[in-house]
């Protein structure tokens, strides 16, 4: 395997590293993920995470375990664990189906190396476009809302969302992020300000509750998000809050873009009501033992993403372009197939 | 000073005692608020919580201050200083402009004492009617949404929005509420939780960014909330996070109703840009230095509040009635004043 390298992920020496997510920003950790069962747990547990990157690092470490000597049938049954790992974002089945296929046609451990570089290196191209793209909508001096973790941390390239305002910033425009925290994780509050200090480019955190009010100030021109799975006509989940944040968006005539590669589409739903809501732990918002906050017997909803619908949406950001109502109301299959 | 008890707030031997919220619901720790300049730190570290307690602890320690014996200037000083321990929740202004006015009709301290008592007893019968007036809205198992807290530990009586939830479940109306954690201080997660626990009341918790979700998987048929502070026109300020759901709520055609006191309005403010939005410590959001789960040097905005518009309500329930848009275009003034 060649020796890759993105923000939280590189290949060192036929090993798979991982940057561990869950314990940025305070301290930086790689582990390894050259097993897929070590990967499963990494992606499960939110190690690794991230639409794009689940897929790629999944991809990485079956390739790993190829070159280790892993026979057919145990890549297979690595390839539906590593599948399995995740529900909602369809870039890791998306990764994982084109493993399944070299590995249907023969191919050798080289053959899958070769494929799971190829993934890696497509997502740095798709990055990039959407970078391109994106910001060509941002104005000079924007406030930007943005929500969880879309950067440099999720993909093998500079990320979706943020690799956009990434690109807008280099281009001189400054915008100012308003980072939605993100709860139950916090993943904007712990990695999205974390990304935009490494890039100098000026941000404020919220809580979520407050990116309405954010709006309603007039403080923020813009908002862009990630994507988890998007639905032909344009539906797309995302993590949750994003739904919410869409309505407040809409409400002030503030335009709102979900940004992803063309991995993240899955033709195979008509709407978002087919996509897969992946429901995670109560302890995320009560607390666990010891440190939870509410009352251990409660009893929570957790859902991780939640559906938005394409009506909400100005316009789609892909690496394949930038498509408004009319091309979404065509349908994705017809409009960018 | 009579004896008087409520969930949160207690008098006991000329001492005012109060439950300190910041420790719920893990810990049940009465701290002595007796000093005025005690209950000014306890009110703005959030000891003591909720617009309509905030205005009746406050006006409880300077009863117990002239009791003490404390002259009219240290009276008069206490006054000012607990007036201005929060800015938003008008309820505190409104307590102290009362207990004020008494010692400006020359009032000794068994006045004073009265006045307080007289400002607990009334809120008591307000949440009864709140109760009332706002249960006959509810129907049989409606889910409803709540944002921060809003029962028996804001009130001398059994709260607002939660007094009115709590009356449907002792008319047998079996009301399922869905909890807003509410970020950045989890009094939803703390304490409403703990509170409908303890009324054996159904409830679920989920964070403020699940709320749209809920209300799209038609989980939710109404959303009841307090207030801190309400315009003539019916604008009113709320727990960061209100307006959003608002939105939301009114996206879904589900009704929104704030629940307070008269003491709650404010006519001399004409509409909602007129209410001033404290604005707390970033450690709220970001956490604070080892226990800070963002970059420490991440600037945050933190509004404590933020205003919802009168046109998103459906109908304001007030100790005196049901106010829906009609009356809320007359204008409070003239439709219940």
């Amino acid at each position: 395997m060649k020796e890759l390298t993105s923000l939280a992920l590189r290949t060192e020496g036929g090993r798979v590293l991982v940057l561990d997510q869950r314990r940025l920003p305070g301290t930086e950790v790689w582990v390894d993920g050259s097993s897929p069962e070590v990967m499963v747990e990494l992606i499960r547990h939110l190690a690794v995470r991230g639409a794009p990157l689940i897929g790629i690092t999944a991809a990485m470490s079956l390739a790993a375990h190829a070159e280790r000597g892993a026979s057919p049938e145990a890549l297979e049954r690595a390839c539906t664990a590593l599948r399995g790992a995740r529900p909602t974002a369809v870039n890791l089945a998306w990764a994982m189906d084109r493993m399944r296929a070299a590995l249907d046609r023969g191919g050798s451990s080289a053959d899958l190396a070769r494929e799971a570089e190829a993934i890696f290196e497509e997502d740095v191209r798709f990055c990039e476009r959407m970078a391109e793209h994106g910001a060509r909508l941002i104005g000079r001096g924007e406030g930007i809302i943005t929500h969880c973790n879309t950067g440099g941390l999720v993909a093998a390239g500079i990320g979706t969302a943020l690799g956009v305002i990434r690109r807008a910033h280099e281009q001189g425009k400054d915008p100012h992020v308003f980072v939605d925290e993100t709860r139950p994780l916090l993943q904007g509050a712990r990695l999205t300000t974390w990304e935009l200090a490494r890039l100098g480019i000026r941000h404020t955190l919220i809580t979520d509750g407050a990116a309405a009010a954010v709006l309603s100030r007039g403080q923020a021109q813009r908002v862009l998000v990630g994507a988890d799975r998007i639905a032909r006509n344009g539906d797309f989940a995302n993590k949750v809050g994003t739904y919410g944040l869409a309505l407040a968006a809409r409400h002030h005539r503030v335009p709102f873009h979900p940004v992803a590669p063309w991995s993240t589409v899955d033709l195979a739903c008509a709407t978002g009501k087919d996509i897969p809501i992946e429901e995670r732990s109560p302890d995320e918002v009560r607390g666990y033992l010891a440190t939870a906050w509410a009352p251990l017997a409660t009893e929570v909803f957790n859902p991780a993403f939640d559906v938005t619908p394409a009506e909400l949406v100005e316009s789609l950001v892909l690496d394949r372009g930038v498509f408004g109502r009319d091309a979404l109301a065509r349908g994705l299959d017809r409009a960018a197939g």
